[in-house]
């Protein structure tokens, strides 16, 4: 929805499809159509009759669809030898499979912070509250570890605390990674005093950003305040704050940073 | 206590030292004595009453101790220089560092391995039932992730499912990164038809095994069963399985296999 707030404030306006059971009930405030798993021929149609020119593809899906909620259609069924194609794989595959399932309908496919750059974390801090020098320190244990994980394709954040490596990011994602921290902290298994620490995020090393864009957004931050943390680190350039304006008001108020750190690799660590 | 009794059965009969709080009360068992943290000048009394030789340190100690319950005797006041010293840095120097004064006072410490060889996992199944191939795949992920963990310092196993890591273990420790496997599996989050994936353990590269080594017993097995896995894999002669006899008697019952897997790298992977 800011993508398409920000696509219709630069004069391009958007139609949002919503996959049913995934996509916020909110993209009701915007034009939009719901869309079941399957309806290929559907999403086709509506992006034609749209006359959009361009694709952007926003958010992640958080289960494997129930083979009862799909709903085949006729481009669905004929493209079925190349759909099955796609589901296999591991979950990176299955998203850059899509795009080019799109691009061979014809279709551009454009990422999110192509339309809304000003979402995207540059190389500074974006609070009021810059790092401490202990804290640098944990932004670069925490990057070189979300790095790391990255790699084994296993997500894309981790969390250190004066100078050790808390919690790395599964599949359980970034959100029950911070709340762990936070049940670790309140179960005295971790301790410390005041804000300390730091959650970093980066992009996995082949993540396609067109499609799978790592993003933050409030509630990290929330989750983030609540663990008692100092701040949070993302890759300069691939991480999306997906409401940038709320996130950054809360870092604020909760004394907390938000800082994007120059690309790296995980060779440089 | 299983290395008490295997000291007992060897002839060499043992005094275990509990630490209050944290070591479990069936040592009254056996010859014991409680501690509290501090006490170092009776520690130091009690090995040299019994006439000890050589000291294992076994297990790990879940919280950091709080102040109002260390009482320090004499020669702890004696020695707050140097146990100040062992108090800086990460957990694993911690425990060096406290080899490196047992061993100043004049005793010899040895690993828990030394007195209990037949509890270190050796390079083969010791299960009935033996890895597939798929399960071998996910056995060398699992590895690899596991070495990356402890490459990071953070934690010493993962969890990898059809060729994807979906856990890696931070300060929660194995028991509750298992737990949390068989959490997203219930939630949908995760999904598998029979026993598939490995959880695997290693030693950190630089961890001292005479007073850290990793360890698996029954109650890894049971989490590891309850998530649904094929399988446990632990580097092979730097992995104890603390309750050999019984933990191989409930994989055995799962249809679940435990193997030691030959010791690796992380430059190998």
């Amino acid at each position: 929805m800011i993508v398409a707030a920000a696509a219709e404030h630069a004069g391009r306006p958007a139609l949002i499809l919503g996959l049913e059971g995934e996509s916020d009930p909110g993209i009701a405030e915007f034009r939009h159509a719901w869309v079941k798993w399957g309806e290929i021929g559907r999403i086709d149609a509506l992006i034609r009759e749209h006359g959009a020119t361009e694709i952007v593809l926003v958010g992640t899906v958080s289960r494997r669809p129930d083979f009862r909620s799909i709903a085949l259609d006729p481009l669905a069924l004929k493209s079925l030898p190349r759909l099955a194609g796609i589901t296999l794989g591991g979950d990176d595959t299955v998203l850059a499979k899509a795009v080019r399932f799109f691009e061979g309908l014809g279709h551009r496919v454009v990422g999110a912070h192509e339309i809304a750059p000003e979402l995207v974390a540059g190389a500074d801090a974006l609070t009021r509250c810059t790092p401490s020098r202990a804290a640098r320190d944990d932004i670069a244990l925490a990057m070189r570890a979300a790095r790391a994980v990255g790699d084994l394709d296993a997500g894309q954040g981790a969390v250190a605390v004066e100078r050790r490596v808390v919690a790395l990011e599964g599949a359980e994602g970034t959100d029950a990674m911070l709340a762990r921290v936070g049940e670790l902290r309140a179960a005295g298994r971790l301790s410390w005093k005041g804000r300390m620490g730091v959650f970093a995020k980066c992009a996995k090393p082949r993540q396609d950003l067109r499609v799978d864009m790592p993003t933050i957004g409030a509630q990290t931050v929330e989750l983030a305040a609540a663990a008692g943390l100092a701040g949070i680190a993302v890759e300069a350039g691939r991480v999306m704050i997906v409401d940038r304006d709320e996130a950054v008001r809360r870092a604020d108020e909760a004394g907390m940073f938000i800082v994007g750190e120059g690309a790296g690799t995980v060779a440089d660590s």
